[in-house]
């Protein structure tokens, strides 16, 4: 990994801020407002290096202390926001991922690869879904959705085989693919259909539809999905009424990218099934 | 400001953290994909000082180089999933902001304040009004929008004034209030009357109306809001139709915080006008 990173000593590696990360990701859901203490047994750190760090943290306003507690405040959105900032791709996806959550009545979502899972890096909720409660940033296991499947089906192999490793393919529900050789398949029949769904692998009743979305180069760089239950849906319904749909949706924010179809284009393909809709 | 933040002597400041997230945010929509120099001039620091950084933040998963350039990975919207993930409140309000954005056909929004400026902290977009591009983690002047008079009215009078202080009631349009004397008119306004509207102070043609959501302790944690534009709406309309769902959800979201109503309890008021809508 040392080699990966472009690390070429001690010297050029700053632990300070590794362990100002440490301390401000050990806030969490289970740990919403830690004491001292309890950052310190989280981390693995000194309590007074985790007091330095929270002070140093505090100052620059990302926590703040109430008596013996601490929390973040809402700074912390700003570094997220200048990844969206940062990222034209999410600008010019929202008006699309709007018109596919229109369209479908489902939730409509742009993922990112990021290590062995995926990232939501653009959300567009629907109602009707919100027992499946995610929000951006929120990070799933890439082998066992549609999104990740698809940001797989185009990555170097080298990339797959260490999502195979880092995951072991854990199995989330009966359904899940923890075969190695089952699911490099599966990754070849994504690339070959050019769409990927994945149904109740992750959660049961959990269903969902994901297209590649390509930019200038024609490099795969997000996944856009719909997803549903399995209380209104199926597979099979999935593949009719919306991967159409999600097809074109994910051609535009190529478009839009810079990507110009390549022969034979998808887009013309679909153009003709218009009618169907 | 030194004794606000409890750093009690320079070895209590970490300086590489502060250096660390400098370089982060100097990435944005103007610097998507910066060099090590454009770093270096953007933050300040040495060309040395910002090359061990960032194969720090390399290591850690937050920046990728590409070639002489660098840019932030999806992982540092993780960052902002931990606030959202240990803020009980977003979580929440997720429903009752989808309910209203579906009541009103406009985007809903929950915002806190940070200093001076105030956080989109969730938000559900409608197609409608995507003109105005906003996403969780933007930050607006506070002085200036319905959330930020919100915030304000049932502020501390220190922080009121901080708030005057540094953003200078800084005018963005002729409507906007720049007299502090006005201005803490306004608040008292907001506070007697227990919304606000703000019309055009920030942009032309931006108009929103926010209340209060309040905690346990009855302690005003955050506004709700929902905007428009002067094409759909005015004040008055506002007033008579948004106000009383947004004081309405504003009190569910309390509710759920665990704030019981005081005397008299806003919402049996608007309970009477149900009829109304």
């Amino acid at each position: 990994m040392a080699g990966m990173t472009g690390i070429e000593s001690e010297r050029d590696y700053i632990q300070s801020i590794e362990r100002g990360f440490a301390v401000l990701l050990a806030f969490d859901a289970e740990r919403p407002n830690p004491s001292l203490a309890e950052l310190a047994t989280a981390t693995g750190l000194s309590r007074p290096a985790v007091r330095r760090i929270l002070l140093t943290l505090q100052k620059l306003g990302y926590v703040q202390g109430e008596g013996p507690r601490w929390r973040l405040t809402p700074r912390v959105l700003s570094i997220g926001q200048h990844y969206s900032g940062s990222n034209a791709m999410i600008e010019l996806a929202q008006p699309h991922l709007l018109t596919l959550a229109e369209q479908t009545q489902e939730s409509a979502s742009l993922a990112a690869l990021d290590g062995a899972e995926v990232v939501y890096v653009a959300r567009v909720p629907v109602r009707r879904i919100m027992s499946i409660n995610v929000s951006i940033g929120t990070r799933v296991p890439a082998h066992a959705t549609s999104m990740g499947r698809v940001l797989l089906a185009w990555a170097p192999p080298e990339v797959v085989e260490q999502v195979v490793a880092e995951s072991g393919l854990r199995a989330f529900t009966p359904r899940t693919i923890t075969d190695p050789e089952r699911f490099r398949a599966a990754l070849r029949g994504v690339r070959e259909q050019g769409w990927s769904i994945v149904a109740e692998e992750l959660e049961e009743g959990l269903l969902s539809a994901a297209a590649p979305v390509r930019d200038s180069t024609g490099a795969v760089v997000a996944a856009l999905a719909s997803s549903t239950s399995s209380g209104r849906s199926d597979p099979e319904r999935l593949a009719r009424e919306v991967v159409p749909l999600l097809l074109r949706t994910a051609d535009r924010i190529s478009a839009d990218l810079g990507h110009r179809a390549s022969t034979p284009p998808r887009s013309v393909v679909l153009e003709g099934r218009d009618g169907f809709f």
